[in-house]
């Protein structure tokens, strides 16, 4: 391929995800492929030529936000306040996945390998909320052998619990807030059972 | 139809239905029609007869399991403790949940009405928490304006979000568990961003 073709294909490659992301924020994974094309300046041939089918379309947008998130927790590794870090850093992750259905399905059933580092889009936020999580334990903030697995499959199920509501990310935070704080925190050594 | 015959398909009913419990138990909601008709002892079109679709028997299977919770709550109603009341009927809800995976499933995406008292699935459990949820609340014992609709929706995440495991209820109970004494309850007043 000659190099300007080679750039062209690059700028739509980015122009249709950038494009996919806004539609996907929107209509989640009913986004449709066509009016991607449309708002991109693009023909569907050029979509499918780039993203052969819907599902590699919604997992190149996941992958982009995912690694937002990856970028973001180590920004946080930073801050003063260990369990502020942790919770701001999960809280961007539930806000994330609340407007973007496809990501959170596809974090449940993601299967296969992910682009991201060879991993799956699950385990790269686990590795990407060990440092806070670390941070945020040593500093006595969170339950006692709490595990970044906990917190993401938390945080999935809570978003694919609140999909259908009128305000997802407003049923999402609620939930989230409350998983935080406990449901029922007072008399913590009285498990059920 | 000639009163024996009424007797014949009602039994036939009851029988489809208690084995389609116990396969969609450990097969969740890939549970086969032609192995319930074998196990049950009738012919697939007898299967089909009652339940036109896979969806039509997951369906009954699910307001079964519905019902049985349903009583479950009032059985605790009369409890001495309204939180081990509360959390001992919400632990009922996640292991029954967490062995029928088209349960979960029903209850995330239920839209149309359901046969449970003209209630939706989601709605019976959340009228069946009510009585608990309040007399809890009114001991102090659980997270101010929590609501059944925080603790159904909660619960169903906790199980769509696990369903895939090695073991969906052992994963489903640790995640519910957590949720209830709090992931980080310390500073409850420091509340994220």
């Amino acid at each position: 391929m000659p190099e300007r073709r080679r750039a062209d294909a690059a700028r739509n490659y980015a122009r249709i995800l950038a494009v996919a992301e806004e539609e996907v924020a929107v209509h989640g994974g009913a986004a449709s492929l066509e009016q991607i094309a449309r708002v991109a300046g693009v023909g569907s041939a050029t979509v499918r030529r780039h993203f052969p089918t819907r599902h590699a379309l919604l997992e190149a947008v996941s992958r982009q936000r995912i690694e937002a998130l990856r970028v973001r927790a180590r920004e946080l590794a930073g801050a003063d306040d260990g369990r502020t870090a942790l919770l701001t850093w999960l809280g961007d992750v539930v806000a994330y996945s609340a407007t973007a259905r496809g990501l959170a399905a596809a974090l449940a059933y993601d299967a296969g390998p992910d682009l991201v580092h060879g991993n799956s889009c699950a385990q790269t936020l686990q590795d990407a909320a060990a440092p806070l999580l670390a941070r945020a334990a040593r500093e006595g903030a969170v339950a006692a052998g709490l595990t970044g697995e906990d917190l993401v499959t938390l945080v999935v199920g809570i978003v694919l619990a609140t999909e259908h509501r009128p305000d997802p990310a407003a049923a999402a935070d609620r939930l989230f807030r409350l998983a935080v704080a406990g449901l029922s925190p007072e008399h913590r050594t009285a498990t059920p059972h």
